[in-house]
C-alpha cells in the first residue's frame, strides 16, 4: 500500500508537517509494511521553506541580507530539485516577527527579498518559487527591486529606496536598470489571497493594521501603492493594480509582477508542481489530504479541491480529513474528485474548546478511516 | 453486498427507527444493489413496541384495558415471530403521557400493564416482552400482580389493590393465587437502568419527581417501595431489592421479577435475540450500529458493545456512528470487536447548536462512509 499525504495545515492549530507527521504515525500501526509520502502544503507565509524542503528534500542556504530596516540579517533559503529550484520566504528577512517591538510599515523595506532572489540566480537556479505572506512592510516590492538594480526617482530626480511611507514620491522608475542575472529563471510568487494593489480590500487598509498602522497610516500607505501602480503603468505600460494578489504581502505581489516577471500562483499548484504530484500518485493506493475548513463560498478548500482536481485525472481515492468546520453544502467537492470527507470534531464543542484536542481528534479520526479501509483489504 | 443497520437511538435527537431511515436511505444512494436489515433498538421505553415491528415484522394487537386511573383505555401490543413473542410496552396504558396534566404516582397503577400480559398469554404466545420505561407510577408492579390475580391483604386482612400510595398498607401477599394462564411463558422484562428498589439511588427518590413526587410524596413512595420488599421476601422468601433494574419503572423492575417470575435484560441483549441477530449477520458484509455517546465510563456504548461481542464471533465489521461524544479513551470498543467509530459532528459546535443538525450530520458522516468503502470494492 502506497499512501500520500498532502493536507493544507489546519490554520491556528497544527501545520501542514504537524499534520503529515501524525497521519504517518497512524498509518505505520495500521499498515506496518506501507509506504507513506510527505508532502506539508506551504501558502507561502511561515514554513513555507520547511515544507518545501519536507516535500522535495533538498538543502539550505544562509547568507546576510538587509532586514526590514536595512540592518543585516542571516537569513536561509532552500535549494531543493538538485539545485535547480530554490525556495525564498520572504518572512525571513521582511517578515512581522522580526520587528515585533517595533512594527512601523512607513519605514520597513523588502530590500533583503531582492537580495536573496539574485543569490539564487547566482546559484545558477532556472526557478525561484518566492513566498508571499508574513511580512512587515507595504513597499510594494520597490525595496527588493531596488537590490536587483530597479532605479526610483523623486519628482527632483533623485534616485532613492521606496518604503511603504516614501512609495508615494516615486515620479519615474527605470526597469531597463534591473541587474541581468535574473534573465531566463522562472520566478513564482506563491500567495493564497487574493487582494488588490489598493482600495478598500487593497494591501493597505486590510493588511497594514496588523503591521502596526493606524487608520491615517493606513490612508497614507494606500495613497502610496496608488501612485505606485501608476508609476509602473507609466514605465511598463502595464496596469497590475486589479490582478488578484497583486495586494499580497504590501503590494509585494503587483512588484513581483512588475519588476521580476513573476508569476503569482496558489501555494497548493506550486507544491503540486515542485513535489511532482503527478508521477508521485501513479502507484499510490490512497491520497489523504485536509484542510482547517471546507465549504463553498470561502477559500477554504482550495488544497482539496487542487489535490483532488489532480487525483481525478488518474482516477485516485481523495480522503479529505478536516480540522475545523465541514459546511453542510459541499456536494461539489465530490464532482472535483474527493472520494470522502470526514471532520475530526469528536466531542460536540466549540471551536474555541476543541483546537486544543486537534492533535489527539486527528489521530483518532485517521485511524479510524485506516481502520474502515483495512476492512476492505 | 449487505447491511445491517441495528443503531441505538440518540438520546433526545433521533431514534432509532429514524436512524435506520437515514442510513437506509444513503445507502440506496451508495449501493442500489445492496440489501438492507433494519434493526432499530428499543431501551424498554416508549417506542419499543415499533422498534420490534420494524426489526421482527409482525402485528399489532389492540385492546381495552385499565389506564393509569383505572378507567378504561385502548392501548396496543405487538405479535411477532407468528405470534409467537408479544411486545408490550408498559408505557402504553402506564406512560406518563397518559396523565400528564394529572400526574400523581401515590395514586396511579400498573394494573394494565398485567391485563395486557394476560391477554398475550391468551393469545398463544410462548414469550413476553415487556419493556418497562415512561411509567407514570411507582407501585412496584402491584397492579399488574393484582390484574394477574395475585392477591394483597392490608393488616385488617382485607384485600386492596396497592398503588405507590398504600403499597406500605401491605401486610401480607398471596402468591399462590395468580391466575395459571402465564405457566410457561417466558417473560422478559426490558430495562437499561440499573437502579435498585428503594434507598437514595432507588425508584422513588431517582424517578419519583419525574412522576409529580415532591422530596416528601418521594419518602412515602420509598417507604412503600421497602415495605413492598419485605412483604415479598415473607411471601417468597427472595429478596430482590438490591437486583439491579428492580427499582425500574416506579419498582416494576421488582414487580416482574417476584410476581411474573421475569428475567431483566438489557435493551440490546433482547433485540439480539427477538432478531435472530446470529443468523442475521451471518450473509452480512457491514454492520452499522450507533449510540448518542462513546464513552467508558457512563451506560453509553451498551448497544454498541453489545452488538460488536456478537459480531466478532463471525468476525463481521462492525461501524459505529456516535451522534454526540465520543470519549477520547475508547480503545476498549476496538478490543470488543467495534472496526471503527465516527461521530457525526461536521462542525465544532456545542451539542445545545449541533442537536438540531443531528439529522443533516447523519446524512452525511455515514454518506462519506460510504464512499470510503465503496473505494476498497
Amino acid at each position: 500500500m502506497k499512501f500520500i499525504l498532502i493536507p493544507d495545515s489546519f490554520k491556528g492549530t497544527l501545520s501542514s508537517v504537524q499534520i503529515c507527521r501524525i497521519m504517518e504515525a497512524r498509518i505505520r500501526r495500521q499498515f506496518p509494511d506501507s509506504a507513506v509520502v510527505k508532502v506539508p502544503v506551504a501558502d507561502g507565509g511561515e514554513g513555507t521553506v520547511d515544507a518545501f524542503l519536507a516535500a522535495a528534500g533538498g538543502k539550505k542556504r544562509f547568507i546576510t541580507v538587509k532586514n526590514p530596516y536595512f540592518e543585516d540579517i542571516k537569513a536561509a533559503y532552500a535549494l531543493i530539485e538538485d539545485g535547480k529550484t530554490a525556495v525564498i520566504e520572504m518572512a525571513a528577512c521582511a517578515g512581522l516577527p522580526l520587528v515585533e517591538d517595533r512594527k512601523n510599515p512607513l519605514l520597513t523595506t523588502t530590500y533583503g527579498v531582492g537580495e536573496m532572489i539574485l543569490d539564487a540566480a547566482g546559484q545558477g537556479v532556472r526557478k525561484i518559487i518566492l513566498g508571499l505572506g508574513g511580512s512587515c512592510t507595504n513597499d510594494g516590492g520597490c525595496g527588493a527591486a531596488a537590490a536587483a538594480g530597479v532605479k526610483f526617482f523623486n519628482k527632483n530626480g533623485k534616485e532613492f529606496i521606496p518604503t511603504g511611507g516614501t512609495v508615494r514620491e516615486i515620479a519615474s522608475i527605470d526597469l531597463k536598470s534591473r541587474k541581468p542575472g535574473l534573465a531566463g529563471i522562472e520566478i513564482i510568487a506563491m500567495c493564497d489571497i487574493e487582494n488588490p494593489m489598493y482600495g478598500p480590500n487593497g494591501a493597505s487598509f486590510v493588511f497594514g493594521p496588523q503591521k502596526g498602522a493606524d487608520m491615517e497610516t493606513a490612508a497614507l500607505l494606500d495613497q502610496g501603492i496608488r501612485r505606485l501602480s501608476e508609476a509602473i503603468k507609466e514605465a511598463s505600460g502595464r496596469d497590475f493594480s486589479q490582478v488578484p494578489g497583486s495586494g499580497a504581502a504590501g503590494a509585494m505581489g503587483a512588484g513581483m509582477l512588475a519588476f521580476f516577471e513573476a508569476r503569482l500562483q496558489m501555494g497548493i499548484d506550486t507544491v503540486l508542481d515542485a513535489a511532482d504530484f503527478d508521477r508521485l500518485m501513479e502507484d499510490a493506493d490512497y491520497i489523504f489530504t485536509g484542510e482547517g475548513k471546507l465549504d463553498r463560498q470561502s477559500l477554504g478548500g482550495k488544497v482539496v479541491i487542487g489535490v483532488a482536481r489532480k487525483a481525478r485525472t488518474k482516477n485516485k481515492p481523495v480522503i479529505a480529513i478536516v480540522g475545523g468546520a465541514v459546511d453542510e453544502e459541499i456536494e461539489n467537492v465530490y464532482e472535483e474528485g474527493v472520494s470522502a470527507v470526514f471532520p475530526i470534531n469528536r466531542l460536540p464543542q466549540d471551536f474555541s474548546v476543541s483546537r486544543s484536542r486537534s492533535r489527539e481528534n486527528l489521530e483518532a479520526t485517521t485511524d479510524n478511516i485506516l481502520r474502515l479501509i483495512k476492512l476492505g483489504k
